[in-house]
């Protein structure tokens, strides 16, 4: 077998088995096949595409690239749940409290932000003192202890998908359904779960801005998930706008106390309950996903998963100055662009452009105004956390034009959950 | 600009613009661009395409990434050949010595043989102390004394096309008619030529199986030509069978010097003339092809040709063995696969598979049947001049089945010539 006879195959749109897939992933894991010829496969692969047989093949190649955890000595069952991201995309943080003091463990291995997106691990590296590189024997312990642990991806766990997708990003091939569900579902698949929700984003702030791309990814990742023996279900959900009031770190983290405190936004407290339902009924938890939300709602109404996060939000950083986003015109929130405010709480410094970029994580943006809301002249849309003037009044502009305003509240509301796929 | 968003741009099947291309080719030449992006960029070209505007503007980055020779202090026009290549394709030997006898220059820079075509500098290596690795230099001393030169590509010319083609043979991104015009044209053009005659093989011998990619092609090439100001040509020959009654290193040089005496098979000889014709035409050394065609005649049996050429045939490595192969059939030979030939002499040692492998000049073919030739069973088709048993009968093997016989002479004969583009 040659990488040049598979990068024609593929060039000329045919099939790869197995065995040629795992021979690519394995060869270029190794080193033994070139960047070069891995990143022309990747354009054939962006261009001609993959189909369900060829994507399970390499989510499952790469994740067998490596260690795949063995949380068998803990009983019950182990969840955890994905979502392909968004801006206030914060859920993760209050899943796995409430649904580890439901009895469940949650081993959670996540990533960091890029681009518009923030990242569940910078966030928690908003919590003074919070370490996201535990060994994965420590992992182990902390899972054991508290039902629940977040890391981030180790050299061990899919060092296929690492390297590839430090590859995708500098040669333009990085949206393709494919290519992200081998890359996703391989790494969740080494947490050692035995079921997995997936929350696709859809709408102006998501990786996917039209419902049939999200539809297409959701439906590839549930069949290679349960082509491997998982219990997988994917909620489209709404990205139209942020979700909940606040972006950034340690705004982020704050909003997520609230929620766990039995306070906060209502479509952040929605789709909280909504998830974690549907993490107790696949982990086999309860009869019904009613029953999952039920399970969900009297964790956070008894404090039992306030518990499991026991952080004092004082403790955070938080940003010097503050300034309003005011409204340049009276009328009704008719959309948003919502990628526009991540990229503006990125250029304020509480994101990164390139993958050593340091983080600001007292920075943060707080919404007041959502799609159906009446704004007056002059009012606030939006409040800014900053520490510095350098790109302010940019990020300000930014935002101001990410909210469009009309004469009628004309728009008819899309539901935060639009669809579940594979239930 | 990002090689990131050029890659892109095509990808999403963009064009790009001449700084654009400049940028990529420039950077890559440069060592700023890595392999990886400019793989990943090939792809995209060879999937999507690219426009005469693209094509022509990514011709002229590459000539200009290296030397442009200047031979304005030789008197009279400088005109050239290029082939596409086939199988018993000997042509440079023979119009070089024709034409420079007639009184224009002849700048060649030439090629070595890949896969299953054989290359014009693996043949002049046969002749015992050819040098084809001269200086630029030493190369214009040659052209001012000898009206002819031939020699290997340098570091000078057009280096970004070496660093590409090297890159695509590897990444399956060869046969894209944008990316072999900008190859084949960058470095035809930077050899100082006022003229060039473009011989583009079609039929099973050669890369361009299909007459219409032929034609394609050979447009191309010729509007490419014509747009940086010089004279250009394109015949559209036959390679459905052997080009003469010989292939291999030595066996080719004897059968030109045939030529050059006035003997040799019809079809090479006739091929020449026209060759021939058409550079004493564009090289404005007569009034019409026709006067060329008569020029190129004289040339011949007044022995100026051939004294050009001072090479005694006896000189040349020979092989030690003959074997016949033999026909299975009575009847006439209806087509070849004639690319087979070219693999069966590359697996006798008389090519390469890769860019290192050393050649063997003195092993080859003769081809005693053509098209539409009679043979009885047991009758020789043709004859495997070897060295080595090694793969002897897989060869033979690979000759015979490239001859197909059949009960009657039915197939009209294709012209040698099909057509003529750019005239």
């Amino acid at each position: 077998m040659r990488a040049v006879d598979l990068i024609r195959k593929k060039r000329d749109s045919g099939e790869l088995s197995r065995e040629e897939l795992s021979f690519l992933v394995s060869g270029y894991t190794r080193g033994d096949i070139p960047d070069y010829q891995m990143a022309a496969w990747l354009m054939a692969v962006w261009i001609r595409g993959l189909n369900r047989a060829e994507i399970a093949a390499l989510t499952e190649v790469m994740l067998y690239s490596g260690e795949v955890l063995d949380h068998s000595e803990i009983p019950g069952r182990k969840v955890d749940k994905h979502s392909t991201g968004g801006i206030g995309d914060k859920t993760s943080l209050i899943l796995a409290p409430i649904v580890a003091a439901g009895g469940l463990t949650v081993p959670m291995i996540s990533g960091r932000g890029l681009g518009h997106t923030g990242g569940t691990l910078d966030k928690l590296e908003a919590i003074p003192g919070f370490n996201v590189n535990l060994s994965l024997e420590e992992f182990r312990c902390v899972l054991r202890e508290c039902g629940m642990g977040l890391i981030g991806q180790t050299a061990e766990i899919a060092p296929a998908d690492k390297k590839i997708y430090a590859l995708r990003d500098v040669t333009s091939t990085v949206e393709n359904i494919g290519l992200i569900c081998a890359s996703i579902m391989s790494k969740k698949l080494a947490e050692g779960i035995d079921a997995l929700v997936l929350d696709v984003k859809t709408g102006s702030g998501a990786f996917m801005k039209k419902e049939e791309d999200s539809v297409r990814l959701a439906e590839v990742m549930v069949e290679t998930g349960k082509r491997m023996g998982k219990k997988v279900v994917a909620l489209i959900t709404d990205m139209d706008q942020p979700l909940g009031r606040m972006a950034g770190h340690s705004n982020e983290v704050i909003e997520c106390i609230k929620i766990l405190n039995g306070g906060g936004p209502a479509d952040l407290r929605e789709l909280s309950l909504e998830l974690s339902a549907w993490m107790f009924y696949l982990g086999e938890k309860t009869k019904s996903v009613d029953d999952g939300r039920k399970l969900a709602e009297s964790m956070i109404a008894s404090g039992k998963a306030r518990e499991k996060f026991r952080q004092e939000p004082q403790r955070l950083p938080k940003a010097r100055s503050r300034l309003d986003v005011a409204s340049s015109a009276s009328g009704f929130i008719t959309s948003t662009d919502c990628e526009g405010f991540g990229i503006a709480l990125a250029m304020l410094g509480g994101g990164r452009e390139k993958k050593e970029d340091k983080i600001d994580h007292g920075v943060g943006l707080e919404f007041h105004k959502r799609i159906g809301d009446r704004a007056e002249k002059g009012e606030a849309l939006a409040t800014i956390h900053y520490n510095s003037d350098a790109k302010l009044a940019e990020a300000k502009s930014l935002i101001s034009g990410s909210y469009h305003i009309g004469e009628r509240a004309s728009v008819a509301m899309r539901p935060l959950v639009h669809r579940i796929i594979g239930a």
